[in-house]
């Protein structure tokens, strides 16, 4: 039987930029280029979360996606919809906001959760900063 | 060299619900929510079927995609499209209709089929109910 | 100054045919096609409303989205979301489903509402069937 | 001849907030929600342009373009990608950073430019700041 | 009653280039850029075609889509699929291959049809060379 | 900690045949089809890359994505873009322009410039043809 994959999308709008205290302003503008911008910019964010697992026997679900659809508003989208995740979102204190980051902490937020929810454990997540520019992390 | 692995996608209309005959409307309802309405309900599904394989000498082709899609055709989407996935269908008689097990059901109709088509097999398809719920499967 | 248009998109997933009980299943299938399939059949219909007007001096809002968003909801969404067209949406009672005049029935369910809700009114909406299908219907 | 209009696509990601400085921050919650959030958020914006006019015989094109592109980079692009529409924009300040403001300033920066580029003129313009909210304006 | 609009959508697959015999090559790409590169480039062409009219009162239909989409397919996409617009396509002979000049060639095809396929007319098309580069024709 | 990989998406319009010239017409039309028409006709390519490897400590990123948008319109998107493949392309003289044999081109061009950008590596390309055919090839 082959694996058994299912995938919730969620989406986000946030601000952020990218910038170390640590450095000068120049630093900044030099390795982060216009996302280092002081100010501030932004985007929309779409967030694609994977999970594997086997079909429970009485609903033919790997995991109830309305389950897993509540808990990433919960434990993601409450928290990093409508901010700026430089100031914010708890989970991002102090680290740099690079996508990579930003997935990886999300990850911290929802794996342990998966398995809680069926059969089933989180096999991947991707995130779109933009259409052209996204990240995935595997389990 | 990279593995080679070639998709062709397809799309069919459909109705079905979720909802077991030896479970009480009640419960039906309470676990599969609004899902489980009596009367169906319905939706555009996309497809996308994966073939890992060689490029044939003569062709450059893993498989030839109008002949993959052709076999979806007669497989797949002739017994699904404008169909009630519950009522319809001989391949889902009896199975609840969960996107996973529609997708392993699929699975199972072409499976067989791929490596006569060349150097090559099925390696995973997608199984998209909305843009935002899909299943994949992986041999 | 240019005219002003603000739009709202919605989605819902329903079941339907296209069928007329006055025919015989033969004159259905003759003129519907594989649309008149006794069993249904399903979509996931996307919707877009279009409102015109002035934005509001203390706002800079033609309509609060947030205020759109929740009539669409209250009038159309719920209504339609996993429900059977022909069966279980009361504006439908009657009515032969195609994509014109499920339109025309959510234009009535919410053109007198708009006003009341700003310096604005009902432009026009956008329904797509499939994304290679839909009717537009304007004020 | 029917009429002839000519679009182009460009987009931006930039942050912004809904508040107003001369109301409390209750007020601004009450009223703009989630958009309200003194921190700032932020989108991708895209952007669509139309310019309706008359084929030039030795072209074909209505305007180049490539043309249309590079003004609409020169004008309204490089002043907003990256940047905190409240804080960074000049065609902006003490503006209340609504799509509709935003869009209504955008059309200034280059109504007057499209006729120098042809026998042309803008037709209408449509900022989404996501898919499901857009504003369109037309002349 | 709203003016009812329903658009059926087609595609195809098609090369070209902007180049015109009487000018030198130096002119050509001195006003074509790289769309006049002598060896062709090509596009996936996405075509919207927009009727208005009157539902039938047994159908419902202002106009039936399948038979819009066959006359689409007979009298534009068998003609320009998989072919070089400059050379191959008859309605295109001694035209710049501008998508102005196709969207044109392409309304001459098909708007005396459509008034023989219900109480309609050809409303407007739009004509998708890239997603960021399109143009519209309204009657 | 998850594997993290990181993509971008870049994209060229070209022109290309699927021709054997040891063959006879008869036959590549046979085998073929639509895609042999010898004037050649075209697409709208995407391409996405994917690279694996670590966040540097400095930046949090894998690969700084401006840097490899930079690679790929270097090697891959300025040799392709507006071209014919069959023709104009150096790396794929003497290859029939499958989108197989093109995929696996392009990833000769970047293989080895990756691990140059960080401490990763070219871990798959995804590019598609149309939006229904696409090929991935994979470490």
């Amino acid at each position: 039987m082959p694996r058994i994959l299912v995938t919730r999308k969620e989406h986000f709008n946030a601000a952020h930029k990218m910038f170390r205290p640590d450095w000068p302003k120049e630093k900044n503008e030099a390795v982060f280029g216009k996302c280092a911008n002081e100010n501030w910019h932004g985007h929309n964010y779409d967030l694609f979360v994977t999970v594997e697992g086997t079909p429970h026997p009485d609903t033919g679900y790997v995991i109830d996606l309305k389950d897993l659809s509540k808990l990433l508003k919960e434990k993601v989208v409450e928290r990093l919809d409508h901010k700026n995740i430089n100031i914010d979102v708890p989970f991002m204190q102090g680290i740099l906001a690079s996508t990579e980051h930003l997935a990886l902490a999300i990850w911290d937020q929802i794996e342990s959760e998966i398995p809680k929810m069926g059969d089933c454990r989180l096999h991947s997540l991707k995130l779109y900063e933009t259409e052209r520019n996204f990240v995935e992390l595997r389990a």
